[in-house]
């Protein structure tokens, strides 16, 4: 069991992993609940909502609200539902929430418990690889048509549990999605981490000491981050590395049409193209591309159209004066925001279309 | 014009009170804005949204949604819609929002600033008394139908701007609801200012520099409070004298039946009722009575039924517990929070709604 403590502007909270700690949950509550919601997808409640409840106070009040599994239950509806839930089981300021599942759940959850009487404690227990990303750093959101994460809040959680048996057996696409952002981690922070991630075979059954490893330091570099900058004024848009991008395919795609790490991926590469052209340096933009080919993510697209995908682009809520602002790399662990305009955007983001499709 | 600043755990903004300060609204804007959001409406819009605007900068990109007045706007519909009203205009992390109306206003469109991007800055232009009480703070939120407030944030403005050439005109009943809770201010600080108070005759039209002098006062007082508990973790809690059952009126009669300060004017009464029998002292529930009586609030509502107050007083985020927590006087300035079993409060509120009626 690995504990990291993340301090914010607001609190403090715990960062537990390890394998096997949902039967220990009730240790790392910071303080005692009555009342308690459980808010899960359909696939994850089938897994472990038991497990989760059979480890809480018995004297508490428990309840589980479960939403489609899916990003696309970051919906308004959805979390007008998740409220009115709330009210139902009589949650008050003291109550807490717990967001059993992937960052969908997290997200969603988090922005209940943030807004749900100006806020009320919430946990989060991570179910996905993913999470190791989006549990840290208090970013609560839902989508809105228009855009990912378009609607939400900084609320930190009161403690994240991260049980690593959760994700031994997730899905290809699930491994996937939740290692573009290690690969991520690796290459705003670290060379050696980088490489050790590169060489990983993900598409068999993940090693656990491995897997514990890689998300112990995507943590610890998201966690440096996010201390310094909690609410993203400057160092914070560097962990938006591949996804201004990234968050444009897959809203374009529809979310659930491809994974966020599958988009991210994509989102890396062209950011890596986009800094070797701007800073004429040679990054691993091959051993990258070769890497994701050799695990399977998706990298071509036919259907993306650039004028689409670039006005995607300056909706995104990090775009500032609706100038498109790209996360790029002078060097691994060297990354840099660029404002870009629209033509140079356009002609770039043709030209990576084109050579990814051939 | 008069200056207060006040401290919150996350920044500093200042509450200008002052006759035509529309006219000079550029000044106090604390940086410069590219793209600016007013949000009001349907009565406000038609008298004070040119003013506004001609007032802010000619460089910044200036638009403006209108909602319907009143309370029933601060719904989760209204709130979407302004959401993706501020993505059609292109507003970034940058760009502003102004919340130029009464307390629904303020409280819609604080929210929607606290959670578009995960906050952007925003800035209160009050047009009602009762404004004074709601724009100081950092309280947004909007309404569920089972209870008042029950979503939104602590989120506080970057600015105030409370020109009183807006609140001399006031239809009758927007003076009876602001003037409620500058009693209130009066009840849970200061003797001398509550007398003054309860000897100012509010249905002829007001006298400005008078006020003035109460909306400061009122303004100073909560303050005062909300800078040593912002959250609401103890002595804020006393702002909410008159509020329990005033909460429970507003959403038993369905919002804008009564308006917000004539429902806590009751509440007030009974707060004061419940506190001479339950620490045996007397205090001014007469001169209150009279006060109210006199200026026009209506104190007899024979549909309301105890049992369905008492349902919605469980319901109130202030409650913990699902046990009434009440804010009750030792005396004028000494205001504290009482537990109150549902029995005991079912008695009390029968014998109370039964002499009012009488």
């Amino acid at each position: 069991m690995h504990k990291q403590t993340i301090t914010t502007s607001t609190n403090q909270y715990d960062v537990i992993v390890g394998n096997g700690i949902i039967d220990k949950i009730d240790e790392f509550l910071p303080k005692e609940y009555h009342n308690i919601l459980i808010i899960t997808d359909t696939i994850v409640n089938d897994l472990y909502s038991d497990s989760v409840k059979k480890n809480l106070p018995s004297s508490a009040h428990i309840s589980v609200s479960v939403v489609p599994a899916g990003e696309a239950s970051k919906s308004i509806d959805q979390y007008y539902r998740l409220l009115t839930a709330a009210i139902e089981h009589q949650l008050d300021r003291q109550s807490l929430i717990i967001a059993l599942g992937g960052g969908m759940i997290g997200d969603l959850a988090g922005f209940v418990a943030a807004t749900y009487m100006r806020g009320i404690h919430f946990i989060q227990i991570p179910t996905t690889i993913l999470a190791h990303d989006s549990s840290v750093g208090g970013k609560v959101a839902i989508n809105h048509p228009e855009g990912k994460n378009l609607i939400g809040n900084f609320y930190p959680p009161v403690a994240v549990i991260y049980d690593t048996d959760t994700l031994i057996s997730l899905p290809d696409k699930e491994k996937r999605s939740g290692y573009a952002e290690v690969v991520k981690h690796g290459f705003i922070s670290d060379q050696d981490f980088l490489h050790d991630v590169l060489q990983t075979d993900i598409t068999s059954q993940l090693h656990a000491a491995k897997l514990i490893d890689h998300l112990q330091k995507g943590i610890a570099v998201k966690a440096n981050v996010v201390e310094k900058d909690e609410k993203e004024s400057n160092i914070r848009k560097f962990l938006n590395f591949g996804h201004t991008l990234g968050h444009a395919i897959e809203s374009e795609l529809g979310y659930g049409k491809i994974t966020h790490g599958e988009a991210v991926a994509i989102g890396m590469l062209f950011a890596i193209q986009v800094s070797e052209k701007t800073y004429d340096i040679t990054l691993p933009y091959h051993p990258l591309k070769n890497w994701l080919e050799k695990n399977g993510y998706p990298l071509n697209i036919p259907s993306l159209q650039v004028e689409r995908l670039v006005e995607r682009m300056k909706k995104d809520k990090k775009s500032e004066n609706a100038t498109v602002q790209m996360v790029l790399l002078k060097g691994i662990g060297e990354p840099i925001t660029e404002n870009i305009t629209d033509q140079a955007l356009s002609n770039l983001l043709e030209n990576f279309l084109r050579e990814l499709g051939s």
